[in-house]
């Protein structure tokens, strides 16, 4: 199987142009096919506040109600991803810029209320991916914004980690797929403050022990999940690490 | 060679819930392969005055500074395009969005400053439909935003009009093109106050001499020049009609 390389990018990398440049360098040196997910939760909230729709947040997820998810279509289906898409063809890479609605290539549900109503967020049932593979076989570098749809007419927010995840498992299928989780660390640090602390590998035992001795932060948690559930369906590797070891390959790899 | 529709439709058309709605259900009554070219200025306009950015016009183009062109990438490559996508998608009808940066569709140069700075805004300069070929030829259905690039990352506010006309040409070289302007009128009236002056069959000449007289309105006059160059560059019909004379074929049609 032919390898694919799936980058998913938190917030501040891809919304402030220095970083986004330097990811996006880094991006380019990465032979093969190739897909990138980002987010744009800083930016969403910046252009929300502007507007005077005010940012809610419960454990790291923001509550969408109706005007928040015009902001968060606006931002991240509009301004970063089309931002990211003319940052790449300007590097001669032919990106293409989708959502979960586009090509109809990821459906959910609204996440149901309990204790908290997160809005319109999504909770993902299907990711259909014949149109994309399509794209990547042509040598198109699909850009995914976490938006989704619920195939009734409504975009819904959806986690950009939970997509990168999701998608690479439906791939798998069909290509040698690699999954890199790049944040600001050079990976998951045992001590917070100490960069050189970075875990090298981390397999699910490991995991659960750091989690109960809280050892690995709150925050980090849904994405190791995501990550974890990844590789037990097949795809080949999933590194969590910065931009600088994009194509070194170092960071923390999951077992 | 295969029948390919073009629709371009104005502003207020895509921009209220319930003439979108009507809208799609009309788009999606025609047969074979076609494309949504759409605008969306009354919500850039709106979105600008909450966030406090003025919005200036001359001769009915957008006058496009650096923060009006993070509204109009937010608005029309995000908002509108989006919810477009999605309401198509809860049609069955397999739509993607896309501006002129993504595959590298649509070059353009920023416009030179003359007497009039029109700021980040984009005159065509090259129109790639390779891969837009390939989507067309699956079946899926282009829903193209007014914004084009410069292939240097930045990207470049672009009358819908004049996209919708130049990827016609561009594309009659591999279709029998149907290019229709979709506005509120039922055609180009004589009479502005009378539905039932529409002119049926309009050629240059006539036009050029009802320009002349006053007879056609300012705001006419660079959608028929874009449709008459259309109509002389291999397009095979271009008419002028409302939203429910889509599949009729009633309207003016351009000699």
């Amino acid at each position: 199987m032919d390898r694919l390389t799936i980058i998913k990018v938190g917030g501040k990398v891809v919304e402030e142009p220095e970083s986004l440049s330097a990811l996006l360098d880094q991006f380019n040196k990465i032979s093969g096919n190739k897909i990138l997910v980002h987010g744009g939760g800083r930016t969403a909230t910046e252009i929300a506040d502007k507007l005077g729709i005010e940012t809610k947040m419960v454990d790291g997820r923001r509550i969408t109600d109706a005007d928040m998810l015009e902001v968060v279509t606006m931002v991240y289906g509009g301004l970063v991803n089309k931002r990211i898409v003319a940052s790449l063809q300007a590097r001669n890479c032919n990106a293409i810029g989708l959502t979960g609605a586009d090509l109809d290539l990821i459906r959910a549900k609204k996440r149901p209320v309990k204790e908290i109503d997160y809005g319109f967020v999504g909770d993902i049932d299907d990711v259909n991916t014949r149109e994309l593979r399509l794209l990547i076989n042509e040598n198109i570098i699909p850009v995914i914004a976490p938006l989704t749809h619920d195939g009734k007419g409504n975009l819904l927010n959806t986690n950009a980690d939970t997509i990168a995840s999701e998608i690479a498992i439906e791939l798998a299928n069909y290509y040698s797929i690699y999954l890199f989780y790049c944040f600001e660390k050079r990976g998951v640090l045992i001590n917070p403050e100490d960069e050189s602390s970075v875990i090298h590998d981390l397999n699910l035992s490991l995991f659960n022990k750091y989690q109960k001795e809280g050892v690995i932060s709150a925050g980090m948690i849904p994405k190791l999940e995501n990550g974890f559930r990844a590789k037990r369906l097949g795809v080949k590797e999933v590194l969590i690490t910065n931009l600088e070891n994009i194509v070194t390959g170092r960071g923390t790899r999951l077992d």
